[in-house]
């Protein structure tokens, strides 16, 4: 099996954009100077990724006004201080309206860029560059960005497409492992929510998967990354469908506000939470038993937790999801599994039902 | 002469929002209660306008979840921190994306709000209640949403639509007097970029004008959010056309910012502003003696200014000028006249004739 370069256009009208998924894209001068075609670059990165990326990317911009922010790497520097700070770096470095933000890192770096891109002076370019799994199969595609706010997370942002996403999956050849089995979270939802064949395929392939083969990657992301462009494409405000991407997330995003931000990586969060979700399903009778089984075995052979393994109260873990954005004029809603692939938006779950839920995953 | 409720659509497809233009609108809790739908809201006022109107709209909210922020007066406040403020109690106060932030005072408070409203929860109702004539012609019509940067005005910003503008003329009558005629800045200016006819119109009635007689407040206000409508509904995120609505502004900028914004009102900058762009649009004999003459008089005759009476260096205003928002990739475009009644967009001006002008409004 051998791979070229993908391809997929995200179809937005006015602001169509590029999905590049390649391998050794930050080595292909060519392919970059396709796409950061801007007069004036602002890269923003971290401390781990700077090392690795930042010298290859600014190698390429000998003609071009060019600046970087590198910031310090965790979740806990999302915030409105740290926006500022890039804001900051902006303004005093006198960049106009022609300029790009380049987010250069993991999903954190694609958030908070992408929110500064949608803010100075009212909104400039926006490309991401993301170096995590997560990232390239989540967090950069459909336009969410964001930073957290001290009682909730990712609740100051915007909506504001990117003008390219440059996936090179050799950046994942440095990435951690427990990094690169949380993003495989991500990639076992949309199979849930919305491909059968592609849930049965990550297994089938669960070996090629964990040792990271190229052509796989390269597969394995670009179909993350059309079952996204298609349901935001479809739903770019998240008025309606787009919610079924965060299957798994009420729940998860609970768990990370619950050990405040430090115990889990989202991936891990969201992995429990979609066992939650598909408990619940389960009870529904949606999903059968073996359906059920053959989720938490794929979770474990990928070594991802299906419980938590702190002391959770329930009332705890409730009062974190009852302050979720996915609930409008106080009635909640969960996003349900009505079979294998087709995740269905559901606001008749019982209070009891989303207790026992969340005993299974280990609150008390 | 006598007026009904005056309405105009503000066509922009899925997101098309009316503006409601009448007298005694915040006593009439019928027409309120069509636009104040939500069964959330949150005020945002500040301190000279709370105990004017804000206890008339909290009166028509018995069964709703409503609190508000009253934040200092003053331009000075337009700063992220007060966003933050904002933030913070709405999240304190527990508003899911159900909520609609109401604007209620200048074009301070529709800017922060609007701005807030954008980011909040990624988005969520935004309505605005103009209360002085700066915000009910411009400020509150168009989506333009900021606040300001240290080292520029509106660097930090989103554009976002209302769902619906309110504005009550009778709010007027408490105005101070120098703040009405600042806004009057902005409705000359609207007769010269689009309407030759309604410049003489408001030559004609100048004393009806000055003394706000609510019929021509009215008509005086809806030609003005007429031609904005129209402008920013064509060109939505200002990316050709929308900048005429500039016109006087890029100077205007500049004096605001080399005087600390203490000095003047930003609608007394836009006075001097627009007698320097109409001054090259004379040198280029674009309009004759006579016309720029007939705004000098107008000006003067509004108790406007017509020329600084600071000493500021011309370098000094020309930095403040390269550093606005209309430049992109270095090259400065500057509003002109075409003639009276029809502004155009140049980029071939001096800068030797942009100096003359500074030196003519006063500059050293």
């Amino acid at each position: 099996m051998s791979m070229d370069t993908q391809t997929i256009i995200v179809d937005l009208a006015d602001r169509r954009y590029p999905i590049i998924i390649t391998d050794n894209l930050l080595s292909n001068i060519g392919l970059l100077q396709n796409y950061l075609t801007n007069k004036q670059l602002f890269f923003v990165t971290n401390e781990t990724i700077a090392p690795l990326y930042l010298p290859k990317l600014q190698a390429i911009c000998t003609h071009k006004k060019v600046d970087q922010i590198i910031l310090p790497d965790g979740e806990q520097f999302k915030t409105l201080a740290t926006f500022e700070k890039i804001i900051d770096k902006l303004m005093q470095g006198k960049f106009d309206r022609g300029v790009a933000l380049c987010a250069l890192g993991g999903g954190v770096i694609g958030d908070i860029t992408g929110f500064a891109a949608a803010c100075y002076r009212r909104g400039v370019d926006f490309i991401q560059i993301p170096t995590t799994l997560l990232a390239q199969v989540d967090a950069s595609i459909g336009g969410k960005t964001a930073v957290n706010h001290p009682l909730g997370k990712n609740m100051i942002g915007a909506f504001y497409q990117p003008k390219a996403v440059l996936i090179d999956v050799s950046t994942l050849e440095t990435l951690p492992e427990r990094e690169y089995r949380a993003g495989l979270a991500e990639v076992i939802k949309y199979g849930l929510i919305r491909d059968k064949e592609f849930f049965h395929w990550i297994i089938q392939f669960v070996n090629e998967i964990e040792s990271r083969k190229p052509d796989y990657l390269i597969s394995m992301i670009k179909r993350c990354c059309e079952i996204k462009a298609t349901i935001t494409v479809a739903d770019e405000h998240e008025a309606g469908e787009r919610a079924i991407l965060n299957f798994g997330h009420t729940f998860g995003h609970a768990i990370e506000a619950a050990t405040e931000y430090k115990s889990w990586l989202h991936g891990e969060t969201v992995a429990i939470g979609m066992v939650a979700a598909s408990y619940i399903s389960l009870q529904y009778k949606h999903i059968r038993m073996e359906e059920f089984d053959s989720l938490i075995n794929l979770l474990n052979q990928l070594k991802l937790p299906t419980v938590m393994t702190q002391t959770i109260h329930v009332a705890t873990l409730k009062s974190y999801m009852a302050q979720d954005k996915k609930i409008i004029n106080e009635k909640m809603k969960l996003i349900l599994l009505n079979e294998i692939g087709q995740a269905i938006i559901s606001e008749e779950c019982s209070e009891h039902m989303i207790d026992m839920a969340l005993r299974y995953i280990g609150a008390i």
